[in-house]
């Protein structure tokens, strides 16, 4: 090997999107396999499918709506997690989001287990991971300062940091949650990650 | 075994998806694996997506339209069909579907070889289905009479079948191509059939 590192994964994922779930559990597993490291990237579908692309939320479109709300049980439960009944949808992402891009600025190696706390936190456990307390405390459960991260939810810096990362994932091509970008390829869905590991392991075909 | 033959297996699809023709291709050997049979059902994208759903064709929404041209490319190479310069999208499919709904009421046993003879014919040998001769090619070439299939997508029988069978399936809650159906369980896309095979493995979970 040169001494030249792979580039990192880029993954983009909203709090919101339980599929992005499913996506974060494997993610890290998958760059590990093959040397590299995720950039995580949170963004907001509402600004990318409502506003950008101008479509309803999925789950409140007809016929589609119901066969999703049935399909992500199913894919939950195909991939072993567990789905709480108290987990619900559409709630705001913002605050969830603002502790990720902070702790990517302070603390990058404690971002993949605060994403996933959080993650787990709402679909998992039934938590409200809109209101500060409680991503505050999955900040705490993954070792990063309750306080620091408090200010920093609180600051002018991170305050819009989510709109700008979802603007310019967008200047990207991104809209969906979640996508995984190989060396500029776009995977978008958890169900696309099968085709993205066979990226990696032949360079694309 | 008992005597008691195994439901067929539901396959809806649209002859205008891509991701349509990759499941034509996979679904009759994934059903003959289990010993099932498949009832393909012809549907109109145009009339689910357009007219009930409210949405743009996918192709045509901002962010998502690019993806899709570059996912369909790379799907295709993926499962090695070959994608014709000549392809287009947005094409009727409404000879196509005629073409299939009647076979299925006079040679159940032409039905998977008409479906794929008309896939290929578009999307690999860039062909325009659109037309009636090159419907009728495909059903000769499958051993149906051409003449006869002439006289049906001509016929008051069949001129409405694909909106009629369109009406079903969304009364069933479909609305996307392909879309697999297991013992009352909906698949939708083409991504789907590895969990689809799991269902069949295990009776679902």
């Amino acid at each position: 090997m040169s001494g030249v590192a792979s580039p990192a994964l880029d993954f983009y994922f909203d709090f919101i999107s339980p599929y992005g779930w499913i996506g974060a559990e494997r993610v890290g597993p998958l760059a590990r396999r093959f040397g590299r490291t995720v950039e995580w990237h949170p963004i907001l579908l509402k600004m990318t499918v409502v506003e950008a692309m101008g479509l309803p939320p999925p789950l409140l479109t007809p016929l589609k709506g119901a066969y999703m709300r049935r399909d992500i049980e199913r894919c939950l439960r195909f991939h072993n997690l567990h789905l709480s009944p108290d987990a619900r949808f559409g709630f705001s992402p913002l605050k969830a989001a603002r502790a990720v891009l902070w702790a990517q600025a302070e603390a990058p190696d404690r971002v993949e287990p605060l994403v996933l706390s959080l993650y787990r936190a709402h679909w998992s456990q039934g938590r409200d991971i809109s209101i500060t307390d409680t991503v505050l405390d999955s900040a705490e459960a993954v070792g990063l300062c309750r306080r620091a991260a408090a200010d920093a939810l609180d600051s002018d810096r991170f305050r819009d940091a989510p709109k700008a990362a979802t603007t310019q994932a967008m200047a990207a091509g991104i809209f969906g949650s979640p996508t995984l970008v190989i060396d500029g390829e776009p995977f978008w869905g958890a169900d696309r990650l099968p085709m993205a590991e066979s990226w990696l392991e032949t360079g694309g075909w």
